[in-house]
């Protein structure tokens, strides 16, 4: 039987508030090994970017990375916020290590192509180490990921964290029994966007039709939904949307939305 | 018989230009493995302060970090720096990863302690884990070290980039036969500052003295040539102090200043 590897993905307000990341760090630390941690850190980054005066612009709340942005958020992302969580963690005796995806050479990505908009330096996701990760993994660390890839040319790209940790996920679901986490400030996936109480208990693929057809779900939801579809399709086991302060349960199943593959 | 085991610190004029960077790396990455890179990167840390008016403050030559400088130092050097160093590395076909002392718990310090000043966040090492740098190292991996350090208690630390290199050579010297080389813009140890032809060719604990007594040796080079004895009495084979743009001859001892033991 595989072994169960957890991949948990943390952003928003998480990371951005210094008592709330202890807090998180702290549920973390007490999962059972294996694990991974992918954190972003937009809000962070454009808060850096605002204190350099460097215009940010997004595009369907995607952010355009132009040179100066992406020297913002490689500072922000690899240095600052995944370097503070290591050593958070450290502290709570969890092995952890910090990997962009240049390091190891653990993801290749390339730059965006789009009809429409040039995105900058923005990575699409080509391929992942997972023969790394198994390494760290069995040598007892904790591999914690910044959304940043390149592009074996010498070319860093700014990366879309959700995306990242489902491929991931699903580079180690040959080897593991893969629980894939989505963490964030709401409950899960929420049939009234105002009421935390309406979370939608799991999701299919039929279900996730009618949610987009009613307007139930939108914006930054529709993205994440379609990494946890993608993953289960790629063999990832379980995938999990919820509230970082419940990451146990969230990890057993027992609260936040579930997206089941039928 | 042991395997020889190149460790290079890079510090000053090569890290701030591009070129000279680039430069750099293809000659590192066309040394013969295992070989492992710590660099420092303080001049681009005193440009992003005055980018962001974070005042800096130097006591003879040693930065004093300050919470904002902390903050600086470990977006700069951990981020932005390690990153564009690992992607250009990766790029050479050197497989490298990138690590600062908090990833893997791979350097314990504490907060420095003095008599007359407070140095802020500076960190002073305690212990090196070797055992993970050997691992990495026996996986194929180039470790790329930034001089930021952590105390376990989750605090980051500000560690001098020579310190970090010596220690690392010192610890890896049970393993491995470790040449140490620090690559800077001059040839070596120079007799006239001014004259890049009066480098000296070794130098041992007997010249040193005479060195300093002359007033020959002062300045930043007095510490490098400390760390560099320090460095030979705790079983590190050879040390080179040279210029980055001969590195292959530093290696081989060909060129530069090769610190004698006796």
């Amino acid at each position: 039987m595989k072994q169960i590897l957890t991949v948990v993905k943390i952003g928003g307000n998480v990371i951005d508030d210094e008592t709330s990341l202890a807090s998180f760090l702290e549920r973390f630390a007490r999962l059972q090994s294996p694990k991974i941690l992918v954190h972003g850190g937009g809000a962070l980054a454009t808060l850096m970017a605002s204190r350099l005066n460097i215009p940010q612009q997004m595009i369907n709340g995607r952010r355009v990375t132009d040179a100066a942005t992406l020297e913002i958020v490689t500072m922000v992302y690899a240095g600052q916020i995944n370097k503070n969580i290591i050593a958070g963690l450290q502290a709570l005796q969890c092995n952890a290590i910090g990997l962009s995806g240049a390091d190891g050479n653990l993801i290749k990505a390339h730059k965006r192509v789009h009809a429409e908009h040039d995105y900058g330096f923005a990575g699409d996701i080509d391929e992942v180490n997972g023969k790394l990760l198994d390494q760290l993994l069995e040598a007892g660390l904790t591999p914690v990921i910044a959304p940043i890839t390149h592009d074996n040319n010498g070319q860093l790209l700014n990366t879309n964290a959700d995306t990242v940790a489902r491929e991931i996920a699903q580079a180690l679901s040959e080897t593991y029994h893969v629980k894939l986490v989505y963490c964030f400030e709401k409950n899960g996936v929420l049939r009234k966007v105002v009421d935390e109480s309406s979370c939608i208990a799991s999701i299919n693929k039929n279900s996730f039709q009618e949610l987009q057809t009613n307007g139930v779900v939108n914006g930054g939801m529709l993205p994440k939904l379609e990494n946890a579809f993608a993953a289960l399709d790629k063999g990832v086991q379980a995938v999990v949307i919820g509230k970082w302060e419940y990451l146990e349960q969230l990890v057993h199943g027992q609260t936040g939305t579930t997206i089941i593959h039928d």
